[in-house]
């Protein structure tokens, strides 16, 4: 029975690690790992160290007994992977930092997934993925990849478009959807379940079934008094009024999408009033975890690291790991390929909705056509994200235009060229491709 | 923990009744039935009469304690059922033989579930099992239709189209076709998944998985020395070459699609043998069985009546009511709807493909587009049974003639009006709608 | 050789009529009308006398011999017509006012045809149309609809969704694209084609054939001094960089979807400057024109005419209408129902493209799938049109709340119920159907 | 206005040769054709000097001065082609009579066109047809391929599919089913508009428009006394049930898959008989046709060609060449690319249908969807073409197993192998992708 498990972790520096690492303790019976690195690049390499010696206080605590080491050497470490868990996130805080100021500046949202912002986060980002697959099609080939870096739907779909690998991309976004629709009925999590439709960071909820019955219309039109379910996002109370509209609970991201302008208010308020962007109060977030975490005394994940946002991500990352190791079959919401799962969108890119886990990976579910009233939105993002992956992959120009051209969120298109350089140039250590 | 589990079964005097009530009592504790009726129409009074004797002595011997009665009125006994199940025959073995012998006439294959004879019997069976679903309608509106009649794809669609009942066909042959391949893998069943796409009775294995990985090539390309695994076709060996060049494993009922001549002359050699068709031959050993199962002394299910065909019918049918029941999310492979699974269907039909079951009902799991080399003839297929459905509904002549214009089993189609007008007049009793 | 030949213009009282008329002249050899009626109602009347007695002045210039009458009950008029034109306008200036200025209150474009505007001219307009129709399938029912009331593409989608009459939709925007394009390539209409894809008032040019090549790389990258081409918008230069990225030739209208803030601006400013909005402008160039009218020594189109934009109307409705009457088989770009010719869209939604038109009406010619980087864009109109159509025939708030939810000019979705409820107030004697 | 136009026909030593001449005559005003060459194989070369010398004569009887050659180096007389029209047969008619009797022996039709002897016609001439276009694609870049060569749809579709030439396909069939339902209207050509939907030789009459009006149904119930209206095929009478039933005009090709045990035995019959397969026949009528074509005094197209089957083909074949030459915009029916025509059909597949022909080719028409009652049949023999397409330019067995797999004319699959292996033997000097 000592099958071999060996998982690796790129990104390795977070300061998720430590969630991760409790999740990993929780479900060791089921998930007996054998073998784990801890991976990052050497700037990332003191913060790495850090989590390294708080984790092995972790580890010892609980008596496990796992071959636990960290490395700068990525390659080397995917070696015989069996799982790569990717948690990176290229250009640190200062880069998430200029996603956030930089298109606020030509009067857009500024945020480090979606709009703008996720765009140049996905330029940076696509290239370094693509990279890491290239090294597991050569030392880790039946590696599965479960990666929680953003933007996950872009980043699923990259990796499916130009690489081998087999990937699933986890959010921890449905599942505390999905908490917050059972807190709001006071039933228990087993009792409820959830379908999911969309995109990553654009997704719905279309059904919520309890006994048999959909009873997502109970919850819409409920009095509610809800709080923030992502920490990431301050809500803007109006969404309760389009969700009844389009009969959908709508995840908080979309709140960029209906209220933009209250959105950009809100962020040059936190600016002006010296708060700085979310990244900057992460970033400060942070860097007091870190202090935290160098505590010799600490041996399990400090509290405070709630306030960081990514709540649950090791909860459903760990889940699917252990759904494929051990060939549960359980139902999970991921990012995976659409594959005709809906219609309206092209069998290649990714979706995120309801799936059927296995050894196989992620099998979506069947849930019918996209809900009317927000299927051209979704087409509509889709289509940025697969120009944007273009874009990122050829270092194409024109198709980084084309990407914010159909984005939303940027809107008053005679801004984008400009827009665009700024990017390009502000980015241009991590946008290879783009060199001229 | 006493909540009511009402059972009505429709054809109670079928001779599968005593493999159902196997089910039934093997799966007791999960599923503990608290009444059940077997109900049938006038002319099966006997048998049912036979079957609910023999039943109440199999409860006996177990100590089994269930409200069970049995009935011909029918709709008195659907009221307030949760589970109803439908394994009736419209005009018994007569209409069966009458199915299989007139297509021949013509020079076409005569058998009860697929071309002209499958669409002769879905003509009779489709109105009845309207009027099913509206007593169900009124009178058992939150239960579960689980049907075994065939066609039940046809069936399925047509509840589906016409009637607002929860419905869910199925049928022996996936299972089957999943225990032949472990048998020859020589692993345990629970080992393997396999992948059906298709429609009843013309369905595929398009993936087998062991161990994450798909090994159909390595059965395909087998040694073989296989039996029959449907009773009710003999094989015609060729099928293996057709199965490496598409791929795939066929249904054992696609030897009517790829050899028509051979089938038919087989047929010819059983009618003109003496032997008589396969209705014939069946409706023997039903009446040998009726007499062993009128034997007093008899509490089990007869070694006999595996001869009959429908081995394992009440595996799947039970374990699909435990599902629901018990709201378990397994998965398999059932008659459901479409709704965008088969991109290349229309949404509103039936397929046959594996879903997850719970008490929401069949989700087909999304397992991508049509096998190319088949797609074609499960389009022709699906054009003929929507035909056939709207036929029987409307008692419309034209659209009879135009599904089997559509029947890949009806070539030479100079043919069509003639055998047409046989089929409608020799079963004018049962096909009120084309009454003219 | 005396074939009749009656034309019904509903809208006798638009001041668009002696350009239709002039038309008429210009075509009456190979359109020989023999009975012409002038249809207004009530609140029309005195501009509709204007222009009978114009008109009277025009056709006697020319020794004309038509049997010419004015009326207001639309019904009788319509009997047997062989032709309907319609250029009416329901609620007049004022409301197309006051659908400039409502939107703008909230922060968005108020325009006749688009956005909230155009959302809100379109629920006082389809009854109306709905209405002609009624009486057209009693009364006309083989006369050919040619519309050129606004917004043109939602009309001809309600026409064909709700009513049995054969409907074409006129705009004058292609035919000035194309005379501009020709302009430009200093060629002769004639030797050039222009294909157009898209939707009414969001319509490309997609290739610019000459001498069977596509050189529309050639315009799009030429040095350009380009005039307004489409008196009623005011040209925002930006608008070359984004075609030279999409490829097209976009139509001046989608300046809306490209610079909203810009138009915004834009529209506030002739406000604030006293000019007030184009239809306060266009109202008061109206008025001169009717005194204008009125001189008895006036018997020809003024010139002035041509300021009020709509140039080239005639041209294109009396073309068509040729085509059809003559059974010509010429290629004209105008709205009709989508069939199948976009695959992207419904099959009965309108579409504005390049079609054959003869005595079967328009049939739209193939030009395979929608350019990609505006298929989005389309898509997502479309939806609000559907909306839209659907809101106005069933009254129905839930539908027009989604209708503006789906409308790229309504961002900001905290605003729409808001506006939603002030558009039905300000209109409530067009929209009997909002009644509560 | 001496613009050059030079025509290069392949095949030159076919008898239709005169035919063509003859139509090219008619149209000289409008389609000055300054400079003709004849190109023909090394085999051909008896026949194409013997043609050389009629068309000759043909010209100088109507005082044409045309630069006329006859050449075997075909890409020699390509060079600077305007027009290249193809209208060779590989392997002659010793090919054709093995595509006729081996699939009989089988138990299969034998038809140079359709079934198993088209898909040997289709191995021969898909390398040839690639092999020349490759030649344009060098050294005639800019010219049209107009390509009657059978079977006409693969060609055009693989032409499409493996090279950049620009090519249409022609036919002659539905210009003789136009001409058909003319004669049976007792109406001159002109004043009827046919709609035709479907592939080549599988294409159906959807629409007859007389005056604006579709009157189909007139034709579909009259009381007919119809000749043979395709003298390839003879016509069996149940055909006008059918198309009652389907509410469309068949093409005559149809009857082979309505009727394909009457048609095998009308070809067994002909063989019995010592007619011999049409094949045989039409050798003996081109023996006849050339001893006349030899005569020194014949200066036209003698009328035995018309025995020959081809009538009207040079209508069609200059008809297109005048239209995309004169940039005309005529409607006929061809051969071209679907291009989202038929949405059931992919994209970048061969239709048959009607067509606006100009100096851009061929723009198909929007007729709507595909009927409902043949659909299937299309789509079926569609997958057919593609895999024949792939198996000719791969050399793939496998594909070429799957194409007859598909081909409804090959129904009892068990003998595919044994036909594929004998088409492949027999025909092993035209097949060099197939070499082991």
């Amino acid at each position: 029975m000592n099958r071999k498990l060996k998982l690796v972790v790129i990104g390795g520096g977070s300061s998720y690690t430590p969630e991760l690492i409790e999740g990993i303790i929780k479900k060791r019976k089921e998930l007996p790992i054998t073998e784990l690195i801890l991976v990052d690049v050497i700037d990332g390499e003191e913060k790495l160290k850090i989590n390294y010696d708080l984790v092995k206080r972790m580890f010892k605590k609980e008596n496990i007994d796992i071959d636990f080491t960290y490395s700068l050497d990525r390659k080397e470490a995917l070696k015989g992977a069996d799982f790569v868990l990717t948690q990176f996130r290229v250009g640190g805080f200062k880069s998430r930092i200029l996603d956030e100021e930089i298109p606020l500046k030509y009067g857009f949202i500024g945020q480090e997934t979606t709009g703008a912002g996720g765009f140049a986060k996905a330029l940076r980002t696509i290239p370094v993925i693509i990279d890491i697959c290239k090294d597991m099609e050569e030392v880790a080939k039946n590696a599965w990849l479960i990666n929680f870096t953003n933007p996950a739907g872009i980043i699923t779909e990259a990796i499916n478009k130009y690489t081998n690998v087999k990937a699933i991309g986890v959010c921890n976004v449905p599942i505390n959807m999905r908490y917050d629709v059972a807190n709001q009925l006071g039933i228990s999590l087993e009792k409820i379940r959830v379908q999911f439709v969309g995109l990553n960071h654009l997704s719905f909820i279309s059904k919520v079934i309890v006994d048999g019955k959909n009873i997502i219309e109970k919850i819409l039109f409920a009095n509610k008094n809800n709080e923030n379910i992502v920490k990431n996002i301050e809500k803007i109370d109006d969404i309760d009024i389009i969700n009844q509209k389009i009969g959908l609970i709508s995840s908080p991201y979309l709140q960029y999408f209906y209220f933009p302008q209250k959105m950009i208010n809100k962020e040059l308020e936190n600016i002006n009033s010296g708060k700085g962007t979310r990244g900057t109060q992460v970033a400060a977030i942070e860097k007091k975890l870190f202090e935290k975490y160098k505590d010799p005394n600490l041996n399990v994940k400090p509290k405070e690291l709630e306030e960081r946002g990514g709540a649950r991500y090791s909860e459903i990352a760990i889940n699917v790991i252990d759904s494929i190791y051990n060939n549960k079959n359980k139902e999970f919401v991921v990012n995976t390929i659409n594959n005709g799962t809906f219609v309206e969108l092209p069998n290649n890119v990714s979706i995120e909705t309801n799936c059927i886990i296995n050894n196989e990976g992620a099998r979506p579910i069947n849930s019918g056509k996209l809900p009317k009233s927000v299927a051209p939105l979704i087409k509509q993002v889709k289509a940025y994200e697969e120009y944007t992956i273009e874009a990122a992959v050829e270092g194409n120009k024109r198709k980084a235009y084309l990407a914010l051209f159909n984005n939303p969120l940027v809107n008053n298109k005679e801004k984008i060229e400009e827009l665009l350089n700024e990017i390009i140039i502000k980015n241009k250590k991590y946008l290879p491709n783009f060199l001229d």
